[in-house]
């Protein structure tokens, strides 16, 4: 941020007197534009034994696979930011159900939700944001082509916990933090 | 926003060509500058059978009760940012755990995050944006005094499932959609 979205003065980057980190501030006009991170709200579209994913037709990690998710947009709440992500992204209608996981990405400056999502039918398609759309059997995850971190480890907690039967009964939320370092 | 934060030239709001919100597009670079919620992050500070509350020495709601909480930062994670506000706004230190609440709050375009959260001693004090820091037992907590519906819920929520023993075991994060109409 170069210059004021209010009054098109010149930004200063410094602390302001009330508070303890540097921010975007006006001088002109005495406004502070804070930063802050961005959720990116998705879900685990399941289908019988099947999890459904999308091959990337944009950048970044075009030709990969992912879980639907997307910016989460004002005026919504994050779970239906993951039912309106799972339908633009794959063509897909969910019943969005309980929070699975949640990933901070701090030097992405997002912070990725993902909810467990019952496909009410088998029908999907590829949306703009997609090459292909389609349903997996866990032993035919593409591992070695999936498109971001919070998505693999997102799911490998998904096949280990339905394993295990913790699917079942009440969980808490899968969470870590992801290190810029972290590739797939 | 009504100058280009990268140029100073007047932003147009349009619907771009590839997408299907209006958008504040600088047509001078071409740049979109895409406006996402905010979250705010904070904890429910427990000692033994009560519960730490501060009262607001800033505007929203001066004077009112809260758990504490703020806008998370950019370069920290949901549960570091929770830890800090909980620092700053009581004094007091925390061990975080588990995510147990989440409420948007669309009509205000935040998300509130909320953790179970354990005080290491009983220290804490008041921080420049609280009046007043204090220990709670549940027929205490002052609920025609709160600061917000996400603290009052979350608070009902936590004495209810304390009561069930359901915080004894894992859970599914509690969570809904809060009305531009409900008030305290
Ligand atoms: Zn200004
Ligand atoms: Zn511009």
């Amino acid at each position: 941020m170069k210059y004021c979205p209010n009054c098109a003065a010149t930004i200063t980057v410094k602390i302001p007197a009330d508070d303890s980190r540097e921010r975007h501030v006006c001088e002109a006009c005495g406004s502070i534009h804070y930063q802050n991170p961005r959720n990116v709200v998705g879900s685990i579209p399941i289908y019988g034994d099947k999890v459904l994913l999308c091959r990337r037709a944009i950048e970044p990690r075009h030709g990969f696979w992912t879980l639907p998710a997307g910016f989460m947009e004002l005026g919504e709440s994050t779970s239906d930011g993951a039912a309106r992500e799972t339908f633009e992204e794959a063509g897909a209608v969910v019943d969005i159900g309980p929070l699975y996981s949640l990933l901070n990405v701090p030097h992405a400056e997002q912070v990725h939700l993902f909810y467990l999502a019952t496909m009410k039918t088998p029908n999907f398609s590829a949306g703009e944001e997609s090459l292909e759309v389609a349903l997996f059997d866990e032993q035919d995850i593409p591992w070695n082509d999936l498109a971001f971190p919070t998505v693999k480890q997102t799911l490998e907690w998904f096949f280990a916990d339905r394993a295990s039967g913790a699917l079942n009964s009440e969980f808490h939320v899968r969470s870590r933090d992801v290190l810029r370092t972290e590739k797939i």
